[in-house]
């Protein structure tokens, strides 16, 4: 079911986002008329074939599920069939872009869940970005699919989004900018701490971004027991005195800071064991420099992170970034894979808090004795991952 | 791209509507975890492929797109998509039994698509059957697909909503149950008089049910010149007295029933050349034996035809059914995966009476010396067939 890993070793590790040896021209190559297909499970060839699969035969089918509607999950491809949704509103770091222009990304992720989970996909990209009307949609196609995987839909609209699908649809919904990322993230702060030998609830959190993922990331710690977390945005520290935030970061603020700063990156940056970059910003050597000794810097801005790894390990014991050109590269793909086909496995309702922290222990689980200072978290290509993600997911959705 | 014909030596030709030696645990087995599958165009189990189908590299391909959205087109699978679209209100003879039970239909239909056309298609059920709902659920999703076919949707709701679909899309959307059924039974009446040497447009003929195919047949014979058509629905002949039709009933009435004749099948039938059923109902063999001599019944009613084949033949010349047992099978297989595939080779916005019937002359036209009294159109499985009805919708659309 997961693909077979064959890392190139001609592939040079260089600075630049995308390996040298990648042209322009290989890029549109590869995405000539889309890259995902669909086809059958057996072939239609034959009378008997088509009698079995289409009419006659397929009324009694249909005639099963109409009297016992369960039964849909048994003789359909929904059981198996995440959508990948989004209106196009925050699409990588292009921004809103628009529906047709995300569907390469969405094609990609739907590609992914195939090539790691076994599952099928397909992108629905909406031409709306109302989110009653992104909420109804799903209401209405709710026969047509498992599971929903909400993607590159900005906040805080995406916050509000996915509450609602969630409520209002019985199946796994997840956006996965938000808690893919912060499953992953979790997975890497685990994997450095054991590393390290350091109880990861001590650890004075410094979150740089309050997007979706900036958000996601600091309520995951908190829910794993991390009490000292501190988030900034563009305006500086999320605390209780702003008059300026949304709901979600107003409910952030009452919740991190514990210390009651004020002022900027720079201010909370003083003594913290943990820098977190989840914004399109930078963080100045300056304030590294303020950090406490042997701390962990994850500087996941995509394609420019935060700081340069090299500098980075000046301030920091462990340092990882979102590319795949450093190591320790911190990939949602460790995460979402694993967790729809353990939800879907379990026939959960719900992807919970509990499911999300089995998926980072079982990340992170997977390396053993492999655990270092470069290899936190497996490489997005470990083929060990979405299996043992998906197990523990469906291992906890059991339990709940 | 299309299948390879291996029809079943071995399978016999009976009365049964299923090949006897098919069984239900055969049916079921073979819709064991649906019939559909996503696959990707290319694997993902390099950085370096990752990299090109997801980031860094897909941001190439969006960024594109953002600035010409005609390349969507070409840079994802969208172009060659057909969603196939029910509410699961008229699913095969079953009525009205819901969007998921009407799934395993849906997916033998994207099923056909792929085997016959080459084409990707996916079953998008949805959970109302409001006609404004199911409007707006395709125009928001629009982006996400190329082509539309309607499915078992309910008459006389398919007419309105067929028609603003049609409206509010800028691509091929078509009601299968109407136009397929319409393409391949004027498509068999040219194979039936060319083989019975016979002008088309004398034909009387009767056309039993006003459902959605009694309706698209009868619109689509006045549309290639056959003027007397008479229509009966279940209170009688559908004529211009009649004060209980809907809209689109009252439209045919005034279009059909020349000698403006009263009463009930029986009475349409007197003189009749042809006989199209498209009932659930059946025709007496006294209404049967006042048809002119020499003429043609299509009983398409299925499983059960509203004659059977072997009564039919003492009082027509022509016999043909909706059955795979008895020769002339008339199914909408012959029409749908070429037209669709035609209109999106030929980046058509419309399918329009045009293509059509030049869709219907391609099915006759694939048979040349082979025509005869019992091969009025090809096989459902002949793989001559979508390639040529392909070409010649594509053909037709390309000159308007």
């Amino acid at each position: 079911m997961p693909n077979t890993v064959v890392d190139d070793a001609s592939e040079p590790s260089t600075a630049s986002p995308t390996p040298v040896d990648i042209t322009r021209d290989d890029i549109f190559a590869g995405h000539e008329g889309g890259k995902l297909s669909v086809w059958i499970t057996a072939p239609l060839d034959t009378r008997r074939a088509l009698s079995i699969a289409y009419t006659p035969g397929v009324a009694e089918v249909s005639r099963a599920i109409a009297a016992d509607p369960e039964l849909v999950r048994r003789y359909t491809w929904t059981d198996r069939l995440v959508v990948v949704v989004s209106d196009g509103s925050a699409v990588l770091g292009l921004g809103d872009i628009g529906p047709r222009a995300s569907l390469p990304v969405m094609e990609g992720k739907s590609a992914l869940f195939k090539s790691f989970a076994g599952l099928d996909s397909i992108p629905l990209v909406l031409d709306t970005q109302d989110p009653d009307e992104i909420v109804e949609t799903l209401v209405r196609l709710r026969p047509s699919f498992g599971a929903v995987n909400l993607e590159d839909i900005s906040a805080p609209r995406c916050f509000e989004i996915e509450k609602r699908v969630i409520e209002a649809l019985d199946c796994p919904v997840m956006h996965d900018d938000q808690h893919g990322t912060a499953i992953v993230v979790l997975a890497a702060l685990k994997g450095a701490c054991t590393h390290l030998d350091r109880d990861r609830r001590d650890l004075k959190v410094v979150v740089s971004g309050a997007g979706a993922a900036g958000v996601a990331c600091a309520n995951m710690l908190l829910a794993d027991g991390i009490a000292d977390v501190t988030v900034i945005d563009s305006k500086g520290i999320v605390s209780a005195d702003r008059v300026d935030l949304h709901d979600v970061k107003a409910d952030l603020a009452g919740r991190t800071n514990p210390e009651g700063r004020t002022g900027g990156l720079a201010d909370a940056m003083v003594g913290a064991d943990v820098f977190l970059g989840l914004s399109a910003g930078t963080v100045s050597e300056e304030a590294l420099a303020t950090m406490a000794p042997g701390g962990i810097i994850l500087a996941l801005s995509n394609p420019d992170p935060e700081v340069h790894p090299d500098i980075a390990r000046r301030y920091a014991a462990v340092v990882a970034t979102g590319r795949s050109d450093f190591p320790n590269q911190i990939n949602n793909v460790l995460a979402f894979p694993g967790v729809f086909r353990g939800a879907l496995d379990a026939r959960a309702r719900r992807i919970t808090e509990t499911m999300k922290i089995a998926a980072a222990d079982a990340i992170v689980g997977v390396l053993g004795g492999e655990l270092a200072a470069d290899m936190i978290v497996p490489s997005p290509l470990d083929p060990r991952v979405a299996p043992a993600v998906a197990a523990a997911v469906a291992a906890a959705a059991g339990e709940e």
